[in-house]
């Protein structure tokens, strides 16, 4: 997963454009993603997707023709969507369309402007601090057409219609935590499960933030039904404590999934209630769709030091946390895979378990006595009224030792699943 | 309001007679008060209205002819509803028909015996320790006769039919937190509504305690059915710590709204459970009617030394106190005349605040961020199954910056009201 | 009771048996007691009832005819159910069928194999210690024969057809605690309802555990839905803190009321929820039946250092925990027994006591206060919707006290019940 990030670290994404869409081709090198390229003008739910912004060069340069500032260092240097210009302006005309972080003088900001017809650059405060010089050339070199937005999404059907959503955003530039991280992240995922059967359907979206969750989201109304489960993946890169936001119901199947994972992996983590700012599930979350969609992070945005500076770079981001990431990830998706309701098919009371060889069976394996418990409320509460996650929220065992228990009195025929729901 | 509490101060108010009656006259000095005349014997649910007692004299004397106790110097020296007398008695005899109150010997009490067919006086105990004659003259020029019960009543109509109700006690004599400071507060609110337009009805009740609610509830069975939200005032004038007694119910609009408001101030305060004891709160939630309907003090009947006692007197209350009352019933009913539910106009996902100008809108502001926040806690939430205050308590924003958001984004076309609730 | 108790102690019960039915017969000595035999291969539900065991001797010998164990000394010895056996065995293959507590070396353990078609002995560590020879003879005169399950039942049919439920396990030998402490509660208990005219029908059981309890549930299908409560009684006669584990549904009227009778008494205890381990409540709340069954014991099963020992005997309960505990469940049973939902006849409002001689009627008791709130409170909510327990949980009042002013307010005519509930 570092590696991808490595990769795909110096292309310089935005909502539209080369950026995105070289890192998208990137990734289907990985993955068989569809490529979905919406044209600028189409109208989305109240929005309309935007011109097709690229940019080739950009810089600043002294009149006597020194570079100080250039887009070729760091893609972070230009406002993401500024229009191009070339021209000499004073210094005081060009500190309108600076960006700065006069706390943080070594670090470039990330800054964009995509509805403001404007342009401007973003540079460390303390190189800012050094250009003192009357005035200036600015140059930009971007062009903003008629093109596309465009969008990758994989879908890998399962035994049942439901689906999965796992939701990334792919429109910052050099930001290696957040967007890489769970492009990264949501590929592997992507390669798990292609790898096996699965129960549940599942779709994988790469989009640009907001305008890309609108997008898709005008574009699949018939698809928006069948969404049991969704993730929205952010900064999972980092070594920080998980963090997840519930969905806007907030007591939904995946915030108890999430929940019940966490609450029984040993590291430290935070549950926080839904708001309606932070990532794309602002919009799976909105009025009138109000999916069962949180958001999984370790830091969460505005939280970190590195957050949407040039310091979110490819060392802020760890081979180890991303793979803990992941392995929190299929943990998850694991546990609603398994997440049905059992019957008992033997009818009332409590069934013999000694002339089913049950005992043995358990007697067996190491935790015996969990195990057995396991198995007396897997047979008590199978009356089709729970899921093995109400069984296990209700025992306080973990979820796997019910499914295993629930395995062991499936083969001995004394249990069945119901319709999965 | 505290000097219409000195005006009132001076009349012998009880559950009928000259003394409501002229109270209620007062009132129609600064409000539109609408007078009703129940007749004796009328009855009224369970109950029948009492006989008219009036009273314009009484004392005790020495058989010398020396007044030691006289209803001229404080009409709580005689028990309410005493018969008339006029008649040598034993102090044996007579300390049958003394109420004093030995701990606080400097202290007349406050008693009386409306269905009691008796006769009695309240004196300060150590004036009583200093009656050691044999025996006494004891006069009461009193009557009971047919007449009848009077309450006020101001209807101020809102656009609305839903209504608010109001309703304060005034059968206290010299009690001045103990019914005049409701008396006074509800006034003074009555003159704000009166000077504005408001979307809901408002109904405000000047009645004595008990009997006055049972025979109000007797005789409005169609109005019953509009009130929406109700508060009884009592004890609003002293420096206590507001107090709010929950109606039966518990979670009505009124008991979330006051909790909300209370919580949204600065000052301490309690929030109590309903119980069956207490002011007209009883009848208006007592079963067949269980309406909407808590009770707004700062120090509760019955837990301050004052309680009942000639100490409750002009220096009790403060006019700093009754108008800091009155700023709190003011913000309650007017985040009531705002609590509407919102929804959105502009479909689905969240809506493109920019292209609206809303950003502009909102950086003009000191606030922003909190501005932003409850925008898109209004947007998100305006699906129609939030009023403005479920919004308030789901995001732990104030009503008030919801409020301001929610019409931010009305003017910008975003969302309608819908039906009030 | 603990007489009834020294005279079964000695009995060697089983699941079925001459001990089982000796047992039961000893009952019928104190109440009409109907005997139910159930034959051998009999299909209840998910089992089937087992050979009746009957054992007449056992023992241990060394090879010079020295009685080193003796079943007639302490009927713990033989594992539950062991096959006859008459041989000589190396103390090596002996150890095999041996069972002992290391940690406790004086105490004989009890233990059962009632499926495992095999024979054992149940000896105090430090005896076995003892035992060096190279081999022994072991003797076991018992058989397992076609037969019958027996079961004890007592119906005590009240005005109602709802029913209680009370369930004993009497299925262990020499076991203080754990079987004789909840039979003979159980056997005064219906002694007790059987002097008094009942509003609801009572249904004791004694019973071998699970085995019984399946038998019993296989047989009634009509009886079930008229069990509106039922509690299975264990350990209740050592000296440990009351503890009571809730039903499966775990907020049933019975499970509501042990909660209010123990938070009522000074005596510290312990609410515990649902697991599907246990006593016969696990069949009672079974999926398909799922009856509001709870379990109530001092000392839980398996957490006193006595259980399943040797120690578990006549020193161990003590007669006045057993009177605390009958007395404890007559304060349950009472509160069920008046637990109606009553409805005002009197109208809307609160009624006028005075008129009624209700405040003289209260003046006449000692708590006058509490039982004034208590009226009103009653008054209040005698609105259909409540029952009495209803009323204490939400007022914080006694029941007896609600039930008291129920009873006033009945007299003075202003309630009537609903039908019971």
């Amino acid at each position: 997963m570092h590696k991808l990030i490595r990769q795909l670290y110096p292309l310089c994404r935005s909502i539209t454009g080369e950026g995105l869409r070289g890192t998208l081709k990137e990734i289907q090198n990985h993955i068989p993603l569809t490529l979905h390229e919406v044209p600028t003008g189409t109208r989305v739910l109240d929005w309309e997707v935007p011109k097709e912004w690229n940019i080739h060069a950009a810089r600043i340069e002294t009149l006597n023709g020194e570079i100080v500032v250039d887009f070729a260092d760091c893609n972070l240097h230009v406002v993401g969507y500024s229009n191009p210009i070339d021209r000499i302006v004073t210094r005081d005309e060009l500190s309108a369309h600076v960006h700065t972080i006069p706390d943080q003088p070594e670090l470039v900001p990330y800054r964009t402007g995509y509805y403001a017809e404007n342009w401007g650059f973003c540079l460390a405060h303390k190189v800012w601090d050094g250009m003192q010089d009357w005035s200036y050339r600015v140059y930009i070199d971007s062009n903003l057409t008629q093109g596309s937005l465009t969008y990758g999404e994989l879908v890998v059907p399962g035994q049942s219609p439901e689906e999965a959503l796992i939701s990334v955003h792919c429109c910052h530039p050099s930001l290696a935590n957040d967007n890489l991280s769970g492009i990264a992240v949501a590929t592997e995922f992507a390669r798990y499960i292609l790898g096996r059967a699965n129960r549940l359907t599942y779709r994988i979206l790469f989009i640009p933030a907001t305008i890309g969750s609108i997008t898709w989201l005008a574009r699949n109304e018939a698809v928006i039904p069948r969404i049991a489960h969704g993730l929205v993946l952010s900064c999972v890169g980092d070594t920080g404590t998980y963090h997840y936001k519930r969905s806007r119901r907030g007591d939904t199947v995946i915030d108890r999934t999430v929940a019940h994972i966490l609450a029984n992996r040993n590291s430290p983590h935070e549950i926080m209630p839904f708001s309606p700012y932070g990532y794309d599930e602002r919009q799976y979350c909105s009025p009138g769709y109000d999916l069962p969609v949180g958001c999984f992070m370790r830091s969460p945005n505005g939280t970190f030091q590195e957050y949407h500076t040039s310091a979110d770079n490819l060392d802020f981001v760890k081979p180890d946390a991303l793979g803990d990431s992941f392995s929190v990830l299929v943990d998850i998706f694991n546990l609603l895979e398994q997440n049905v309701v059992y019957l008992r098919t033997d009818g009332r009371g409590e069934p013999q378990l000694g002339r089913r060889g049950l005992y043995r069976a358990i007697s067996g394996q190491k935790d015996h006595a969990a195990v057995q418990m396991a198995l007396l409320w897997v047979l008590n509460l199978a009356d089709g009224r729970y899921s093995l996650l109400d069984m296990a929220e209700r025992s306080g065992l973990a979820f796997e030792q019910l499914a295993a228990a629930a395995n062991l009195a499936s083969q001995a025929g004394l249990l069945r699943r119901a319709e999965p729901r």
